[in-house]
């Protein structure tokens, strides 16, 4: 997976994915990273990038002509023959998601581009973009947070970045329920015990507490994804139970 | 606004907040930043912070001897009498939103708790976490992004971060509408020429048009914001116009 990141923050990019498992997996090219600075392509001689929005209004925007030759030298470099996948950070973006992450980790390139102030020109987007994506409903400084959380998020999906395949495997979103929770050495922790049917060995009795467990949590903290999950009677018994409290949930399960 | 962050990359914290609006504000100590190597904590010589999990799967989960004596000492170093609000970022968590963003941006101190591996024992979360939350459903590698994100879209709501206040105010999610188009200089971008009605200078006619584009924009491609705005009955036909392919959409509005 080859990741191409058009900023105005560079450095903060590169520092930011060379920590523990994308570190490793840019050390063993399972992912590169490139980045380009946009304001290298600015024509003004201050290097300004950024104007006064027509028709007036708060802020800046980033103007057209950097944006667009930062990309140009981008494909040119990449000598691509295919269109790139283009993904620009935006809160006027399709929501990220699981399911997405897997979508992009498919592709062998991908180019983020992060924006600043009040956003970009839309007619460069309009010619280079190819998905308007949103990390989730909250204003942020620029695009440089949300490519990175995108960029980590994929990462973990290209084959080999993870050691071990289960742990992809049984994570959170695993038919639409929460994680269960875990438990580790020492057995006994400011005088509270480890659920004996963790120390029991029966494999059996672990799974269903699990199970169990993470239907509990997922009926108390989002119910919203129960929708989407494959309960049995008795389970939709314990998801009704663990969210009582809040009727208008419990009786859409 | 005081952050104070538990971690196992602490470099990466520092790094990834010193670019841009957020250095200016730490600079001008509107906020402040410490973070706190969970790894100090570790009573192992080899300095180990995990350990396999209870009742067996894959992956490590972190010990709560270490997390639990880096709270203590950022809780001491702070020698604040209130209790600390302590942020768990988590799959497992309430979803992060802009209106969490306006209430953690109340607080005078904030700690973060960034996880790695399959989790953190359940037993220290109990014990001292206030708030799971998560930033969006996906799984990332660690809780470091997810904070940054936090403390990034929390800090532009601080008194004194952005310079405009005009700026924080109509951005995105007002009135759960995504954005209008952006546009500046030049006219003329490769043949692109910028909406007439913004170079009029007819503020009314001006805002009219940015508020159907809002409208147009959510509709295509946010339509379940649609359901929280206040639309008038014209707005609501544009509405349904521009997602009139989706059907099943277009008949909630």
């Amino acid at each position: 997976m080859n990741y191409h990141v058009l900023t105005l923050f560079p450095e903060m990019i590169e520092q930011g994915l060379n920590t523990s498992i994308l570190g490793r997996a840019r050390e063993k090219n399972l992912i590169t990273l490139q980045t380009t600075n946009i304001r290298d392509f600015s024509t003004n001689k201050h290097l300004k990038v950024d104007d006064y929005p027509y028709g007036g209004g708060a802020g800046m925007v980033m103007q057209a002509e950097p944006v667009y030759k930062a990309y140009e030298h981008v494909k040119e470099q990449m000598g691509s023959e295919k269109p790139l996948r283009v993904i620009y950070l935006t809160p006027q973006g399709k929501v990220f998601t699981q399911e997405l992450a897997e979508e992009f980790a498919k592709e062998e390139n991908l180019v983020f581009l992060c924006g600043h102030y009040e956003g970009i020109d839309e007619r460069v987007l309009d010619r280079i973009v190819t998905d308007h994506v949103s990390i989730g409903d909250y204003v942020l400084t620029g695009g440089e947070l949300p490519s990175m959380v995108m960029m980590d998020a994929i990462s973990r999906l290209v084959p080999g970045v993870l050691n071990n395949d289960v742990s992809a495997e049984i994570e959170s979103f695993h038919d639409n329920l929460l994680e269960y929770p875990q438990y580790t050495r020492p057995e006994e922790f400011m005088g509270e015990k480890v659920p004996e049917v963790l120390l029991s060995g029966h494999h059996g009795n672990i799974d269903k507490w699990r199970r169990e467990q993470s239907v509990i949590r997922t009926a108390q903290r989002r119910p919203d994804l129960l929708k989407g999950a494959n309960l049995t009677d008795k389970e939709k018994r314990i998801a009704r139970e663990a969210c009582a409290g809040d009727v208008e949930e419990a009786t859409e399960i």
